[in-house]
This record gives C-alpha cells, structure tokens and sequence, in this order.
C-alpha cells in the first residue's frame, strides 16, 4: 500500500453520510420484515448512527426525511446528535406517501396540490435553516402508470415552475440536489428519469442546483461512472446515494452487487476532482435493510466505501495516464486493475488501530452488546419505517 | 372480420379467471393508495368479480389467495359464488408474509419451516377439494439477497423435496403450476427464476406439474411467445399470469404496455394448440390497480385479451405458412401485420350485442352506478389488500 | 377516420428522408449476406430511392454517407437526384472505418488523428456546399473497450474542442446534428452514449447544434418518448434516425417490433411540435436490410411511419387533455389507444389514389418488375456495402 | 493464501481450452482491425497458442473452428500440434457463413439444407476422430428477424430432429454440446435462445447430448452463476465459453467487465462439482480481441480464469455453511467476500516459479520478442479472421 501524499489526504477526508431511515425497518411491496431493537424515534435512529461512527470514524452526519423525522425542536435534535459526536446534514423531501400525490405532487395539473408540495418543500428549508444543513435533496417520486395517462410535456413545464419557486427560497449557501430515477414508483413515466433531465433542470434554475445520483436510478446496462465523469466535468454533480443492485432498484448494500463498479465509480470521482477538499460532492448511503441487521449493514456499507476509496486512490496515475497515450489498451486496463485487486484491508485496519478504532468495526460490533441491549430496551412504541 | 370456424370457436370458448386480490388495494413499497369502496372480504371481491362478468362475458371463475381469502366454509363460498354466476378456480399459496419465511420457506434451510411451508400447501389443497378447483398455483417468493447468503445448490434439493411432498398430496384430477419470477422479492438469486427451472422440477414431478408463466417475470428483451411456443411444445404451459410492463413486474393492465407483445403471445398459443379445447391452459389476469378504478381495470384487461385474441385468431395461417415456406421475409411479416392492425372493436361490440352484453362494457359499468353503490355502502372495516 | 385540418396538413407535410446506404448490403460481425441487384454506385442508390418515392410520395430526400458517396461532382449528382425527383439531404460524416480511428477519431489523444477527423468532416462541410444539404450529422463510433483503457473526462474535453472546431466551420444556414449511442463499436464506454451527453455538448456549441435520436441506440427500458418531449422542450431535437430494435441496435424497419412506441414517439412529437411548419425536426430512416427485400424494405418503413404518423394525429387531443386534467386514468388511456387501433390502411390508400399513387405500394413495386431488372442488368463491378 | 489439499488439486487440474479463431482477425460490423503478425493458417494459430501455454501452464488444449480451421491431414495437424505441447481439443461448427443458411440451416424449412447442415457436421465428427476430440460444439445461429418470419414451432421440430440425426452419428465417447443465445446475428428470435432450450434439447437427445454456457449469451441481469449451479445439479453442464462484457455478447477479455460475476460463477462451478476430476465440464474462452493484441490478450485471459478460480476455492466452506445455516446474512456474505478480496496474484507467482513458468507471463511475453518475430516473419498471404 502506498498512496501518494495527496491520496492519503483525500482519504482522511472522506466523510460518507448516513441516512436516518436506514436504520428503520424497509422491505418490499410483498413485505416488511421487522427486527428487534428498531428505532421508534428519530432519536434512536441517532443512537444507532452513532455507533457506526464511533467504530468507524466514517460516518460524522445523519440525512433526515421530512416528515419521517420531524420534531418540534430541531435546534434540540442538532445538539443531541452533536453529543453524539454527529452533525444532521441533508434534508430529503417526501411527496410519495400522501393521498394528495396520487398522479403527481411538484408536477400536478392542480396548482393547489403543487403549492401543497412547494410548500412542503418550504417546511424542508424551515428544517434545514435549523440544523444548518446545506441540502435539500428531492428525489421527485412524480409519473405515470399508463401512455396517454398525464402529459408528459405539461408536467416537465410545470416541474421547472414548482423547481424555480423552491429554489428561490434557498438562502445564499444552501443547495437544490434533484435526483432522478428511471422508474418506481411509477412504471411508464418519471418526471426526472434520467440525468440528462436533471442536469437541464439544474441548469435552469442556477448554479446552487446540482444533480444527485443515486446509483441504484438507472437502466440495465448503463454506464454509471460515464455520467460520474461528465457532471463533474459540467459541474452539476452535487451528491452520490450509494446502494447496489442486480436488477432494478434493489437498495442493496454498496459495493455488494458489483464491486468493480463501485471502483470504477470512485476512479473517476478521484479523476474528476470529486474527491479535492471543497468539491461539494456529498456522498451517502441510500439502502434497505430488508432481510439483514441494520447497524451492521451500515458500518458493512460506509467499510466497502472506504474500501474502494482507497483502491481508486491507488491508481498509479501517471503509470495509467503513459499507457492510455501510448495506445497501450492491455496495459493500462493492468495498471487499473492492480489497483482494484490490491488487498486494502489490513492497510485500513492498521490505519484504524493508529487513530484508536477497532481493527474490524463489524466484529467490535458484534461484540459491543449494543444490539442485545437495544433489542430489550426499546420494547413496545412504534418501529420506524417509510411510513413514519 | 372473417374468422374460419374454428376460430370462432376457440373465441367462443376463451374464458379469463380472476384473481380475488386484483379488487382489493395494491401498491408499491412507497405506497398504497386506497379507494373507496374496497372490499373488505372475499364475498365482496367476488361480488365486484360478478360484476366484470355480467358486463363482458369473458371471466366466469375467480382465482384465490390463501390465506387472504380463507372463510369457514369454502362450500359455502362456492355456492354463494354460483349465485353471483362465477366459479372458484386456482388456489394461490402465499409463503411471503409469515417472519417465518424470511430466509426461505419450501427452501429454508430449517426443516420446521420447510413443514410449515408445506403444511401450508396442504390447507390450499384442502381447499381446493371444498371448492373443487384444479390448480394449486406455486409463486415461490423465496430467494437471498446477497451473494453467499444461501446455497443455491441446496436449495434447488430442499425445493425439489418439498415440491415432491406436496404434489404427492394432489388429488388424480388436480394439477400442481409452478410460476417462475426472475427478482423480487429478492435481488441477488430467486429460487425459480427462470422457465428452465420451473420446467426441470415439473418433468421431475411428474405429468400433472405444469408451469405458470407470467408475463412480467423475466429479465428484459426476454422473447416470452418463444417460451410459450416451446412449453406448448413440450406439453408443460399450464397456466398464464398475465399483465404488461415496461422495466420489471410492474403489473400493469394486460396489454397496456406492449399490445404488439401480447398479440405474438397469442399467436404463439393459437398456432400451439394453446386454445384448443381440453388444452388445459389457464389464462388468469394478475394485475395491481395501484391508481386506477379496479373493477373498470379488470373489464378493460378481459377485453384487451378478448380483442387480442381475436386478431390473433384473424391470422391467415395459410398465407403466413405459404409465404413462411417461401422464404419471403416481408411478406410473411405483412400476413401477420394485417390480423394485428385489422380493427376488431366492432366486430366483437356486435357480437357482444347478439349476446344480450353491453357494446361498450366500459362505458356500461360507468353508467351503471355500482362504483358510487359501493362506496357508499362499505363504510368502517379493513379494506382488502395484500396483507389480508 | 377524421383528422383535423391541421392534423391533415401536418400529414401532408411529412417528408421522410432515406439512407443511401439502406440500398446497400448490411449485415452483422458474422455475415453480410448478399442480394442480386444491388448498387454499385451512388447513382444507382439514388434510382433505387427514387422507386420509393414514385411509389409512396413520402421519401423526396435522400441521406448520403461520406466517404462512401463520394463523388467527383456532387452538383452533377444533385441535378441527377433532382432528374429522379429527389433531393440530396443530410450528410453523414464516418470515423469508424479507418485504422487510425481504432483509438478514436475526434477524440483521439493524437492530435494528428484529431485532425484528421476534423478534416474529415470539412471535407463533408464542402460536400454540403455543393448538394446545398442542411444538416451535417454526426455519429461519434470512438469509445473503449476495458475499464482504464482511456481517460473518459479526457476524451470529453478533446470532443468539445473538435466539435467547436467543426462547428464554427458550418455556414449559417447549415447545422450539426449530434448522434448519441449507448454501445457499439465499443462496449465500455461509447464517447456520446445518451442524450445528456449530445444534449451538454450542443448547448456549448450554440444554436444551430441539435441532437439527433436514432431510436435503437438506448439502454433497455429507456422510455424513448421521454426523450423526444424533453429534447422538443428544449429546442434541440434535431433529427430522428428511424428503426426498431428487440435487443440492441437490432436497425430492423421502424416500427416492426414496437409498433406501439413508435405511436407513444410520434404522439410526442405532434404535441410538442415537431410536425409543425418549419420545426426542424428531420425524420430519417437508419436500417439494415440484413435478409429482407432492401428497396421494398423501405417502402414498408416509409408507410409504417405515415400510418403511425396518421394515427398519432387521430389522437382526440380534445377529449384526451380533458380526461388527464380530470386525473381519468382509464380515461386518458383509453382515449389514447384508441387512436393506436383505428385502422388508417384503408384511408390511406384511397388517400394515395386521389395522389395517383398506388394504392398499395409493396405490390406495385412487386409487380413492377424493377427487382427483376436490376438483378439482371447490375451484373459484375462491386456491390455497395458498409465498406463502400 | 491456504488452500485446502482438495482445492490445491484442483486447481492444479485447471485447463482453458483456447479457441483457434482468438489469434486470428475479430471486429464488429463496422471494422475488423487487423494487426501485423496475425496467423494467416491453423499451423500459426497452434504456434501463437503455444506462447500461451508456455507461458502460463495452463492451456494445453485448443478447439478447432470448422471450415475455418480445414485441413487435409488432419492426424498431421494432431502430430504438429503434439511438438508444440498442445493437444486438439473441441471441434467447433459453423452454419453461419454460407449464403444457404440466410433463413436457417439446422431449422430451415428446406430439407436440403438442413442435410447440408447434417453433412457439415458428419464431417466435423469425421474430424473429431481424426483429432481424437471428444466434443462437438454446436453454437446454432439460426433464427429470425421479423415476427411471422419463421414458425417458431415448426422450426423447433425441425431442429430437434436435425440434432437427433447428429447425435446419432457420435462415437460412443463423444458428446454433442450445445450452446445457447440470446440474440445474434438474429434480432427476433433465436432458435436455442436460453438454457431451458438447450437443456430440453440435450435431455431428449441422451446421456451424452450436454450444455455449453458461453457467459455473455444471456439477457441483461440474467443470474448466470445460478444456471451454472442449475445445470451442474440436472448433469448437464457441458462446458463453458468465457468472456465478458457489458451490453451484449461484447465478447471481452473474461473477467474484464464484471469480474465478480466470473468469481461468482467460478464459486458455483466448485461447490457443484466442476472442478471435480472427470466432471466432464470444458473450460474454453471464447473472445474477440478487436481492437488488443490477441496473444497477451489470451495470456491475461487464462491469468484472470486461474486467479478468480483461486479465490473461489479459497473460499472457506465449513465457515460459509455455518453462516448460512445459521441464517447469518452479512456473516455467510463476508466469508464469500473475503476469498475475493484476498489478494493471490504473488502466490499464484510463487507457485509458477516453483514450476519453471514466468512469474509474470505477460511481461515475459512482451520481453520475448515473439511479437516482433511474427509481424516481421508473417508477410503476405491472407490473415486468419471469421471469413477463413
């Protein structure tokens, strides 16, 4: 292991962002599965995210959904989790769970259910000007089921309008983050599908909106990294919602499904400059815990992307960049590859082991009690899930 | 319009059954909307079933859900269904929504809840024996999530076990129909994923395991008339599922995404003896009417396969063989165009009115008052969905 | 059949321009198989297309590909064309057939060969003088095979600065029309792979960069129609290259193995004004006429686009818009299918009539004995292909 | 690096069969590019293989391409190749290249094509015994464009008893191994287009009739390792084509685009027996090198089958099925994941050293000159490609 200076740098500021409600119970349509010890309370969701960055010293900020984690001081919720060693970061917008939104909320052909939603949007800025919180993603959960059902062409130009009028309310430091998803909830159509449609938008609005990738939102086959590459070189990657997936948007673990393309990704984060100090690209974990134990996953997660940080920051540049212009196809292809098959691990644990962090997060956790004491403790109340 | 008689005959006989849960509430992981007038019973959903009955012609039977669907006394359920002028047919098992089955359940590694599992199946043929019905309907839910999770290997055995157990139970007259799904609800491997392995365990069972093939269960670009060509051809198309999509089992409204689709799948059950009398194919809808009227989704769905069918059978099958023989590549393509593209609605609106039917079933069912009836009349209790 | 006035005259305007190479031979990486008959040369190409155009009026243009159309005296051609009653139209540039394009072509880290691919298509800039031809498009065939092989942001900035070179080339009648394509002829990344990528670099370049959809070149799932509101929206949707696709970038006749999303494509282009006067927006055929018939190949496509067109425009926008503003699921669909199955044949045809057309132009071409005679009088020379 | 005694003899068993065709000219339909030195005869493609095996240990066979790879003396080639260190391995067929088979061979409707079809493989059986090969390899490309084209079940009859007239004609050690596909060079349908087919096929015909799996032949996201599992547990699995990709059948270096997919596999392939001595299944690559140099290319091919085959017997069975048992999702994952992540590229150059091999064989390769040789030895005459 021997990164250079800079990639050393890059590494220790690496900061993955967690997001509440991945310590909530998720399934599937057919099911959700429940365990033991899931959180009530945004406050317990806190706890849980605290553990993975004491073990870690990955994770520093927890994202929240609104209404999921509305409280009624979040001036108070901002000092528990900085007791907790954690910042609150990104506010993530909800416009999929109320019956108004039924055919569509920023893009309905009713402006009172559009204002309903812009407003919504507003309370999300309320929030954030109360944690201090950067962000306001919005992954618009708007479509349509069946051809000729809504017009496709209206609802992009009254998306622009309801976009316009949110991000005029942001205040001077604060960010649009828009993410796009090629299908689910709605199965013909989706207002943002696509990053092309996102990064137009973006454009629109000015230069605080920025696009959000989630790394599960796209169709069969695409190129991922590609579209890494090119919002960095258009200035509109803004943040990642890392997962993995074999089929569609399965929210699986990060780097579980396809482990080289999570390195092809963070090559060209690295590349591009998305890993420099004040790149503003955020980088978060967006899955579902649907079958396995949350915490664990989570601190599985923010490890795999550390992990792979480390591979793509071992990239003999110069090495690559020599072969790639001498036309040398197998020899650069080698030069990247030495890098993905190189074994990171015991480099990170000892890097772990010198700031006062357990060799291995997952064994320490196992081994920390906190999951047999959350699962007697937290008895009766409501588990949290996508509806609360 | 111009069908040979046999045509006309195999049209005449064309029956569609349907699934008890498509009148109940459905929906995504995000969310379920709800309507009013739901049925809150099985008795309620087969009085909404008589209704897509009375107006069309086309849906004499109803599929059930166990255990969504358990009354006391399934006698007596059949007896009040005939009044409604409908039969019970296909028991569907459900192994998805117990904790139990998690990890698995004809799979699971734990031979008690392999018992329960297929316990479970016991009851649903015991049911059929009280409703008279003739397929026992497996969609298998089980799958892992992860790479390593489960064996595959092993798995396959304990499934061919259970499978084996269970078909040992049917009655002479009773068939067991294995549906395979490509993902969902798990995302790395699903036990049955494919026609090939839904096909293995049925020629392994025996002459009466047949296999159900849905059309929204395989992987995208998937040729699914070739699988109804070659399962007609080996003597194993037991039973459709069929509803339309356009990225994975979206469960739209048969023929709504992929008319062109739907119609070469036909063919394939014309050409293959699928509509034959005595062919023993089942064709069922399954379908969720996440956003539109449920009662008015499942009479377009039985006239979209009526109208289908009928341009299917419009196919002169002499010209196609002559010009298929021939080598003539666009004018083999044109004979079939030509029954795609001939507009049937008028034909069957007739034909429908010879028969004391509304012209317009659509248009009928909205003028008929029901759906406000209903809605006025189930007020309080639980709506049907798909957690009971 | 009743369209509107201005629907009619939308129709009437429809010009679809056709490929020279379409008459050439094409095949896969596996075999290109061969027709008696054939062109030789691009005069011959230019007589084949003018027998589509007798036929169907709807082909007045015709496309050339540059170097294999190369002529000494493109005014020569011109007025040939014009003797045929056809004109000359867009040109389209290739990089994708000479050794040095391997590594890429405007992209190439070799600033020789990025010249030499610049000049490549300032050749096509003089050729457009000459023909008097609009449109310059561009396909970019440069991508990577394996991960590492090139630096992907590199190839970006080299893109936009050969693109920018070009550009300020055109005269300021003339405009570049910027393909995109997923994968093929390279298989890890393609250099302008989506509509984003096409869409980022046009807006760089200024006013007269458009973008042209080919409809093969998507990933799997890709709603295409999507694209085409968003790209009208935005002012940039240059050009169609028209075919059908079951896997891939299949280039089988338009329409022939989705005909209903070429309906949902054209229905978005009547709605966001594409058929209008004066929009800009080309429409041209890109097939590959493996084993079939070529030139009645295109008859087929040129009438499968009128007869798709003719039904888009059937479309009850009326009664349509009111059922989507009233959120008539069911409604708004049914009002859109029921355009997609009234049956224009018969309409058309007695439309051709009173145009002294033929009624059905696949069997007049037939019966005309032009295959015959071409068969038999283009003996010996070397018949046109992709490679010439 | 600890492997077991039983994974340490397996592994010493490995052999990759390598295909006559990979040192000879590939491309797309849009170019071959050629490269200096390239075999112009059979004789150069055995002494280009044997670089390979010299180097690397582990490909001592190499499978024929017919007529491609014709000779008159056949022994003599045995005889040639035997000085080299290689042996002749799997005869491959082709119907693919003969203007006879446009519409079909195997399934064409027209019985003296199918007996030319017949003949050509009589003939590859003629030399399978002359070469003492016990496999025929039957990739069938036939299939068809447009719907209506073709009968599907017609032409599944035909090739069924096509297949039976070639079975019958092997010896009592040989085997007939048919590959599968999904699309190409046919756009619409495939005659054998997944495993279910090939499997269907195989069982009807006998003990001896087996499935090739060539790893870039399935839908987008299709499982493959599933399959493997699948068809090892019916005993069918006859062999395997490896490559890679990302699209399609892109025919990559395997291993170079997804390669924990190729882990995956090669995971199944142990637990299932394959790597068992006497399994019967073949391990071949089967790949283009389009645009790289074939010879390093083949070399890094069979590093990259032996390293993954490594770490997939590396894995820890008693631990996983502990973990797996116990229901241990992210604990049976993190075994898996650890044999993946180990880092056996220096033991695998240890243990090449202790046999007299390179250490690095692709550096070995570049130093020895052999490049160079042959480009300037191999002047004139016509370079090998998919034409001869």
């Amino acid at each position: 292991m021997s990164l250079t200076p800079a990639a050393a740098a890059a590494l220790d500021r690496q900061a993955i962002e967690l997001p509440s409600w991945a310590f909530g119970n998720a399934g599937t349509r057919f099911k959700v599965f429940t365990t033991p010890g899931t959180p009530r309370t945004v406050e317990e969701k806190l706890a849980d995210a605290a553990q993975v960055q004491a073990l870690t010293g990955l994770a520093p900020s927890v994202a929240l959904h609104i209404p999921w984690d509305l409280v009624d001081d979040f001036g108070k919720l901002a000092a528990y989790a900085d007791d907790l060693g954690l910042r609150l970061g990104t506010i993530n917008s909800n416009t999929f769970q109320d019956d108004d939104y039924r055919l569509g909320s920023l893009t309905h052909v009713d402006p009172a259910v559009r204002r309903k939603a812009v407003d919504h949007h507003f309370r999300c800025i309320d929030v954030m000007h109360a944690t201090g919180s950067r962000d306001l993603k919005i992954w618009l959960p708007d479509g349509t089921n069946y051809p000729g059902q809504g017009d496709i062409r209206g609802r992009q130009d009254r998306l622009a309008e309801s976009l316009r009028t949110i991000y005029d309310r942001l205040g001077p430091d604060q960010r649009l983050v828009l993410e796009y998803k090629i299908f689910e909830p709605f199965f013909y159509t989706m207002d943002v599908p696509d990053w092309g449609t996102a990064y137009a938008h973006a454009t629109a609005l000015g230069d605080r909106a920025v696009v959000c990738l989630d790394t599960g939102h796209h169709a069969p086959s695409t190129n991922v990294e590609f579209i890494v590459a090119q919002l960095l070189r258009l200035g509109r990657l803004g943040a990642f919602d890392f997962n993995s997936r074999f089929y569609a948007d399965d929210d699986l673990i990060v780097g579980a499904a396809d482990p080289f393309q999570l390195f092809r990704i963070l090559a060209e984060v690295v590349r591009g400059g998305g890993m420099d100090a004040g790149s503003g690209v955020q980088f978060m974990l967006d899955q579902c815990h649907n079958i396995e134990d949350k915490i664990a996953g989570q601190i599985r997660s923010v490890l795999n992307v550390e992990e792979m940080t480390a591979r793509a920051l071992l990239i003999d540049r110069d090495a690559l960049t020599a072969a790639q212009e001498a036309g040398d196809v197998l020899g650069a292809n080698a030069v990247y590859m030495d890098a993905f098959w190189t074994d990171v691990r015991p480099w990170l644990a000892d890097r772990r082991e010198e700031r006062g962090l357990p060799r291995d997060p997952v064994a320490a956790y196992a081994a920390s009690g906190y999951a047999e004491q959350i699962a007697a403790e937290r008895v009766g109340g409501r588990q949290a899930g996508w509806g609360a």
